[in-house]
């Protein structure tokens, strides 16, 4: 099978599955991230305090801890829920919003990755190269500005092999790496970096594409990466000329019309 | 008056009145709520801490208490607001979301409908269900998924005589019940599973009907229901080929026209 | 150099330099917040942890404080971000949701505008009426209904001469005043104030202008007030027949298309 037919097939057996994926998130997104989870097919529920988020992710599919508008409690509640997904073998996707913009997203970070197994990282470039600096014993916690790596490729595979998970980095291109295995996908639009939330939202499907191909993560990443791209596109064809609102209402509408026969025809995943 | 002249009715008044609809939800759907409250002609105050919830609660026309993305914070503020509604004759609406989902959620429910006079309760099939069976001395909190009944009929009629309170069931079909009449509203569309928050939106809008007929909160719950379902309806007659993002936003627009003359033509409300 | 030219000239600013703006907001408006900054070109960052907001301002080139759905963590996120921002000379917009409306609106108010140096304060006309006799020696905290102004020149003039900033009010018609000059925006339409959260959209809109022409805070109200105005009538324009949800989007898509010719064109900036 190709990439793209790999991507393809996850996406049938995700629509097929229907997970129902765990988000401890943002109050800035969750309602995008929650309608595109719908959208393609999974079914979303929200929870984020520690009384609840453990019983809640046992009873999931996938596990996204996305770390915007953070706090000590959210941590409590992403710690509570990440042992649990461990415990039952959930796949956890971790996006580290703003990771390394302030001493309370490195601790949230650090304490995540030491005490919960992330099975998949998402985030822009500067947020992978962040931790993978972190993931240094010689550097410390602290990263200063040049020590920041500027190409995708590194960033994901430093950070891959340091944390021992799957990484995907998403930008003008992205990379996803299990730090055997180098995939870039080549789909999207600079459209997608002009409307709040689609970081988060890629995260979101990641959690669910994992969820419906938990032995493959590398290909569900991929798959995940190349789907957002691709909705990316359409709404572009769709409403990039009208503007940034009808763009957003463009790509949920795009996500929720993807299928197998559209992402084999459209997913350029190339493997490196 | 038939059953669609008197739902047409109290749109009318809603609209003369302008209620102030005090919501204390989550942050999910938030945004959503506000919008349909003031689309159908009513205004949404959303405030959510313990120390200024009775005030703002006594302040308005109608309040709404949902449970999606709970935590002990806001039960305190879910109490100290129905106290105070409850005090001044104000209608109180309780969506149970993800009722019996968590022991959290259990509490709070519990808590909730022990110490607050709640007038109306309005959820999906399986959150009424759960609190049917709550309400039974017999069985005490837990229930089983054996013990979850699969007829709305049935689980909204023991709702609301063990609680005492009007209840709505919405999903294929929306059955409303105060333990003595039995309503059946036939309109609505799939696509409004498709979209996150449009229960919650009905519970929103069933605080606007409620607080604009308050003696009358059974024809107010169905004219509420009949109302989220013909906008529902409208939405996929213009939007529902172009996808769920745009279907969203058409659902805004349809409830933003809603008149009286559309809710008498188009409303299928059954006297059971 | 006219009053139009001048905000189309600042709008080229912020287009230049895309300032970061801190928001910390409610979690109704948050994602549109975030939006129409993205949209105007400016860069959002949502974060309202006391553990983070110091540093957070501090990064940031200008800083928006929304007291919409309010808490004492809140509070303390907001001072510490505040007094950061004022050590660094970065402009604080205040938009104080519901000021009046309850005891802890008051204290947060109050504290505020006592520990940081707010630069500017846009609000709808009950909310400044109700700071401008807050800062009355005379009349202490309590404001009855009698004393609140109905006259929006007189309440911003009063507002900006007693706490010593910039003041906006928006409604109708939008002032803007420093307690010497004062100006009159006569952009807008009534279609602005049925979608929730225009107001701290004109906020966070108000915070990216200050940010890009710190200098000339009255200027740069008046720019965001009349960028706004703008934006929405253009959305009325492409969108206002079809109802709130399609204005709501278009209106995004409107500030994303403002640019200098636009504003000098449409702007009506009168100077009293």
């Amino acid at each position: 099978m190709g990439t793209a037919d790999r991507a393809a097939f996850i996406l049938g057996r995700l629509q097929k599955k229907r997970p129902l994926i765990h988000n401890i998130t943002n109050y800035v997104t969750a309602n995008d991230c929650a309608n595109i989870l719908l959208a393609v097919g999974a079914s979303p529920v929200m929870a984020d305090d520690p009384e609840e988020t453990a019983e809640i992710a046992g009873l999931s599919d996938g596990l996204v801890l996305n770390m915007g508008t953070p706090s000590e409690r959210k941590l409590d509640a992403m710690k509570a829920a990440g042992k649990s997904a461990n415990r039952k073998g959930i796949p956890v996707i971790f996006d580290p919003v703003g990771a390394g913009t302030s001493r309370l997203r490195r601790k949230i970070a650090e304490q995540l990755l030491r005490e919960v197994r992330v099975d998949m990282i998402r985030g822009n470039l500067s947020e992978i190269s962040f931790l993978a600096g972190m993931g240094s014993r010689e550097k410390g916690v602290d990263v200063s500005a040049e020590d920041l790596l500027t190409d995708p490729l590194q960033a994901a595979g430093e950070a891959a092999v340091r944390l021992g998970c799957t990484v995907v980095v998403t930008g003008t291109a992205d990379v996803a790496t299990d730090g055997h295995r180098i995939l870039c996908i080549h789909n999207g639009t600079p459209l997608l970096s002009r409307v709040t939330g689609t970081g988060c939202m890629s995260s979101s499907l990641a959690g669910a594409f994992a969820a419906a191909d938990p032995e493959n993560l590398l290909d569900a990443a991929a798959a995940a990466a190349a789907a957002m791209g691709i909705a990316g596109e359409l709404a572009q064809e769709q409403a990039g000329h009208l503007g940034y609102g009808s763009f957003h209402m463009a790509l949920l509408d795009a996500v929720g019309r993807l299928d197998e026969k559209t992402i084999r025809e459209r997913a350029r995943i190339e493997e490196r």
